[in-house]
């Protein structure tokens, strides 16, 4: 089959590779429909994630159709059309047991479980792909429900909604701010309203991607190369804050933004994935009550979203900006590499 | 009457000033008949609190006997006993109403509220104290709860128990670790039972704190001078770390270390009063789906408290190693600043 294959830092090929086998009775062979092309697979490209080593097919993301079932799968047959999700656990350790899939305890060969598609193992950027723990790391999908709207399900969307809306235990009547209008951004701002959030406030540096924040639920937006930028979102509040800051970068002065622009008795839900310590100003923040979390996804709330997809609750599809074909795959590459740009969220990859 | 007060950095004294006064309708004056210090006091003294002038009365914790109530104080009588929170409040405004009396917005004068006495108003070691929206901040004692019990409920057991136990979302089962034996970390040890912690590991660097620490209620003690702290403590769980870490003192390095010990999934409730900004190791604790949080106490819990010490559920007076009069109150700040070499925990002081 073809796969797109890291080879060290800044290499990569989309290159012929030996077809996925069943390995464990768990194991489920999927044809890969759609896939896509996430952030951290850039990072993975610069030599960031050292743990993804040469000869790695990379992506974590997709929608397919099974063609081979380990002899312990129960729930998921051959000719089934399933999203795969960037998390894959066993559903059975103490771990799963408290949804935090994440953070499965299960061993998958030497490798570890959780995030492992395009990390630890081959991942979804391939012709097809072995999918271990099958029953609890596939969901079944609806005919209704379009691949360009499912495959964003496999990360962006939980992710924003588990880690940042979830987290920062948005309420109604909250304001919300979401530093960072990227793609995980504005899957927090798509979902914040699902709680309540009566404004949803959208700060970045990029006067487009704030515009494009609009379109996906934010209220408000705020250039946050305004000088006044702080006094602009505190504005917008009843003078104390926001009710919950969701960190959307993984840089130090966008989790400090966070602390500057909430309230006492707020929280500030860290998503983005950080690469450097940051200073936290507890000299400050002892007294403020606040609440600071941090999470990987653990796409717990997958059957959620998925409902809502169906019920054309969630335009999922809306992320999608620009569609290539398996033989595209490098110019996705480029053109997702280039999004400040190109001005691309989500690029869409299809057999 | 007599009163201990501050004259600027390294001075006090016990001195002649003027009787406290009704100022505002819903003001109460008490006649101080046990009063105690805190760790805040000596930062006082040494200047860390700016915000504290010269001639201010210090203290904020206290027992006493009401002698003159305003005219819009209707829940609270002359010749009442009570308890008097280090946190006064309106109980009126939208952070009242939330329980996060803390962060009261009501203003009392030029001062601002939640912790003013001893602060920005004069305080609790004094023979009388005016203590603001009475009707909200004092609760009458029952007749069977001692004033050495009644004292701790001021500020350090509600602290322990709101910002570390509470925060911290101490559940049954869990393994939590309360990082430093002071007074307010044995509150937290002490109170850690009341949501079914299974082991409660006391952490500190002084070996007479620790095994003072088990006849509070700590299953297990770990110091933490030990070169192999860490996995003493991670041998007391599954090997993947406590359930709850409670940061009781304030430093840096104290920070660090419940981040440390704290397993995928747990929580970090800072409780002590930091000086300085801390490093937060985002690059490795993103992933961990933690609960980081801080707080002042609100002293919501106070008519919990109470009703346990009166059921003698809590052995509240335990934390009393020393008694002086008032005439004696040099003394009692000689014995608790130089608690090391005392071993005290709580100087009580009494009319």
């Amino acid at each position: 089959m073809k796969a797109l294959v890291y080879h060290g830092p800044g290499k990569k090929a989309w290159e012929e590779v030996p077809d996925p086998k069943i390995l464990q009775p768990t194991d489920v062979i999927v044809h890969v429909d759609t896939t896509t092309i996430c952030g951290t697979d850039l990072h993975i490209l610069k030599g960031d994630v050292p743990a993804v080593t040469d000869g790695r097919i990379l992506g974590h993301e997709g929608v397919g159709t099974v063609t081979e079932i380990g002899s312990a799968v129960t729930t998921i047959e051959v000719g089934d059309r399933v999203l795969i999700s960037c998390i894959n656990s066993c559903g059975s350790c103490s771990y799963c047991h408290q949804g935090l899939y994440a953070h499965c305890l299960a061993d998958e060969g030497a490798s570890g479980i959780g995030w492992i598609l395009g990390h630890l193992i081959d991942g979804t950027q391939a012709e097809y792909v072995r999918v271990p723990f099958g029953d609890n790391s596939l969901y079944k999908l609806p005919a209704g429900v379009s691949d360009d709207a499912a495959v964003m399900l496999s990360d962006i969307l939980p992710t924003g909604f588990e880690i940042g809306v979830r987290y920062g235990r948005v309420k109604p009547g909250d304001v919300v701010a979401v530093v960072g209008a990227g793609p995980v951004g504005l899957a927090a701002i798509m979902t914040a309203s699902l709680y309540g959030a009566a404004r949803v406030v959208a700060l970045d540096l990029d006067a487009n991607r704030l515009e494009k924040a609009r379109t996906f639920g934010a209220t408000d937006v705020v250039n946050s190369a305004d000088e006044d930028w702080v006094d602009q979102v505190k504005a917008m509040t009843d003078g104390f804050g926001v009710d919950v800051a969701i960190e959307a970068v993984g840089l130090p002065a966008t989790f400090d933004a966070c602390t500057k622009i909430v309230r006492p008795g707020g929280s500030i839900a860290n998503v983005g994935v950080h690469g450097a310590p940051v200073e936290l100003a507890l000299q400050d923040l002892w007294i403020m009550d606040l609440s600071i979390t941090t999470g990987l996804v653990s796409t717990n709330t997958t059957p959620m979203l998925l409902k809502l997809v169906a019920q054309d609750k969630l335009a999922a599809a809306s992320f999608a900006t620009h569609h290539f074909t398996f033989e595209q795959m490098l110019d996705a590459y480029d053109t997702f590499g280039r999004a400040a740009e190109t001005k691309a969220l989500k690029v869409v990859i299809k057999r």
